[in-house]
């Protein structure tokens, strides 16, 4: 920062008032980090101002102020990030919209407008309060909305519906200058342009802050199934997938999941999975708009799955059971975390996922380590774990992480399908991309944000 | 142009053989045109060179050739367009990419790999071949690949499965320098740095040339029916549309038509419409995986009607007697042709439809002008139709589109939600959109295209 700390805590409180800007380390330590594991999270800086605003004008004036003093601002959501998108690298200011939580259902037009703030929790209550569905489920619900557009959530519900990016009709936004834009609408069809809008989606709080979005809803499904279904193998289980989504099925999730990691979830959280049968499982969730819809979409379901030679698959119907599977599914990554050193989130072709996980497994043995793996195994995006490996140098873990990339990037893959590059995959990010892709990138950010304010040293360096 | 025509043919032609350069203009003629009514159709500029590479390295080397001499390069698909995006307003290059035009279809990932000039109605036929389904489907099957994505292309099937830019996944652009570059690929999610790919479609051919994409596909549904409702009036039918999509039934398309237009449509192909009674009408298709399903949705949609004491259901079952509904809908447009000065398509929420209907219908009362309407109504897509009047002065023209414009925008709305901005609608979106906003559209421009070679004039000025 290049102006005195104090001076500029000044100008923010006299913004936001004197409540709602924190100076002492002491009361901000929530905000130096997000779920990135420890090894590999990146560092909070010192010197670092927590701010509060309550509306998009003191957003705008915060904005305005940092960009006159060319001080970082460092906007943050939930903090349920894995690669540290918003973790304060630099001296500046932690910029949290969390108390911009107003959520507007509307009905007729199947829509939310929600502030930045609110959580994926509240979002999800606000719906089936009004009888209404958002289909994104990216895991933990204490995420923010903006934070959900800022990284282009995924999660388990994306098969059927797509990633946040379906759901963003149109944003709110302030740039670095502190003026404001508002993008899309709500609006079914918007050609009007180029499509900031999209553009903005997934950037990571590197080109704007999300202040308010209109997200498009559903009606909510009143039947649902879920389906564990249990197989020979991994090849068995993928092949599964495949026929099921071309039999016509479209379920709202398909997870891979391995008995070994499942069952530590189930162990972790004192629960029991309830299929012990298979060396790989999948698990299916179906919803529907009547029981005959749920029925024909669970014999196709079968049928496809048997043509394979699946074991039994097991039903979950009632809401509490439902609800079990997917928090025990959930919180494999929790069950992991305290070995773990890195998830990473390597996306390829679905087809291709099979031969990925075949190329994990050999890059395990040649480093003689473990590497758990699960996955979205309906959209190709394979969550990798490295684990601390007790009495080993370390060195293993970049070497393991680089093998796992290439193999991604050589079956038509991504290094991130889902988590984004943040503070911790920026160097891999470069690597992997066409210099001239880079460098129309980096051209982006300078036309958004030619002070480099806004979460420096993330996304694109 | 400021190199000699002569030069820069001969580059051409050893670039892509001198049997794909044409030269003179009356071989040419339908290259100058798209479907734009003739009224505002832009005009095309004299000293032109059409050329059709086969590759995307002849695509590269023309580009290269074009932007090092400074030469305007205009690319076009189909010609199908309807604000004249791909006319050739200044002396430069056609790039017709008709020769490009392989299909790969990828049943295991639920993809097909097209390349640019590959029309509409080849990319339908290969699908369908494969067991597969393309859901978009806007209108002229002459349109192409390219085209479609440099559009973002919208049509009547949009309300359950969306526009374009829901189904491409990846593209192959060349930029104006001549580099290649991959956005996207085979992916359901990726998250690996700014997202380029959305940015190129609805950009125009304003931005890069795509000279090839990777679409996903669905697998084919087997159940359809196509229903035809009469309401009393429009408030009726609008109310109808949201009670449907409220109820959970997603149909592929809800279109508003009115008496008069289908007719006359129906008098132009010699077929009749179905239904006669009403002042409004909906065209409702659905699609299911089951007989079941598709009964199941039926019934919920009459439940939906009959509440706002809609009239007899008429149901069309055979793919016969489906394609002739669908048909004489999608020719209103040819059928009102002659007399047409533009056809607009201001989109607005939804729920503002009817608003947006009402406005229109005092406009029209207010000049003493027939503005024949009708729509995409699940998407809030209305188009409006500024006619011929016999023995008036022009002027009207100008002012009447202009206070459609002000009440889309003034009701949420943008002033085009499917045909793009192209030749004739710049001026608008420059009034109707945020200084700001069109700085950074403007800056986006200038990083991708420094010399503003491609298609100069269309988009943003």
């Amino acid at each position: 920062m290049n102006v005195s700390e104090d001076a500029l805590a000044q100008e923010l409180v006299s913004i936001v008032g004197k409540e709602w800007v924190v100076t002492e380390r002491e009361y901000m330590l929530s905000y130096l980090q997000d779920e990135t594991p420890e090894p590999v999270r990146p560092k909070a800086a010192s010197n670092l101002i927590l701010v509060k605003p309550i509306s998009t004008s003191e957003v705008s004036e915060i904005l305005k102020t940092a960009n006159q003093a060319r001080v970082p601002v460092f906007p943050v959501g939930g903090r349920t990030g894995l690669v540290g998108a918003c973790v304060p690298t630099e001296p500046g200011v932690i910029l949290s919209l969390e108390r911009m939580k107003r959520l507007e259902i509307d009905r007729d037009n199947l829509m939310v407008v929600a502030e930045a703030g609110a959580t994926l929790g509240d979002l999800l209550r606000a719906c089936d309060e009004a009888g209404l569905f958002f289909p994104p489920h990216p895991g933990d619900e204490g995420a923010q909305v903006g934070g959900l557009i800022a990284t282009n959530a995924g999660g388990v519900r994306a098969v059927k519906y797509g990633v946040m990016r379906n759901y963003v009709k149109g944003a709110e936004v302030v740039l670095a200058t502190g003026e404001v834009l508002n993008l899309g609408g709500k609006l079914i069809k918007d050609n009007a342009g180029y499509n900031l809008l999209h553009l903005v989606i997934g950037s990571e709080g590197t080109l704007c802050v999300i202040t308010k979005a209109t997200i498009r809803l559903h009606p909510k499904s009143e039947h649902s199934v879920t389906v564990v279904v249990p197989f020979n193998g991994r090849h068995e289980a993928l092949q599964a997938v495949q026929k099921i989504l071309l039999s016509g099925v479209v379920p709202l999730a398909i997870e891979y999941v391995e008995p070994d990691e499942i069952n530590l979830s189930a162990a972790h959280l004192n629960e029991k999975w309830p299929v012990q049968a298979g060396r790989a499982q999948l698990l299916i969730i179906l919803n529907a708009e009547s029981e005959e819809e749920l029925l024909v979409a669970c014999e196709k379901l079968s049928a496809a799955c048997s043509e394979i030679g699946a074991g039994e698959p097991v039903l979950a119907e009632t809401r509490e059971e439902q609800d079990k599977v997917l928090r025990i599914r959930s919180n494999i990554y929790t069950a992991l975390k305290p070995q773990l050193v890195d998830i990473l989130d390597v996306t390829v072709p679905p087809s291709n996922l099979g031969d990925l996980m075949d190329a994990v497994e050999r890059i395990a043995a040649k480093h003689g380590v473990h590497l758990p793996v699960y996955g979205h195994a309906g959209d190709g995006n394979l969550h990798v774990h490295v684990m601390k490996e007790e009495g080993k140098a370390s060195d293993y873990v970049a070497k393991v992480k680089k093998e796992i990339y290439e193999a991604g990037v050589r079956l038509g893959g991504v290094i991130t399908g889902e988590h984004g590059v943040g503070a911790i995959r920026t160097q891999e990010l470069t690597t992997a991309t066409d210099e001239k892709e880079l460098s129309l990138m980096r051209g982006i950010k300078r036309l958004f944000d030619p002070n480099n304010i806004l979460n420096p040293g993330k996304v694109i360096t």
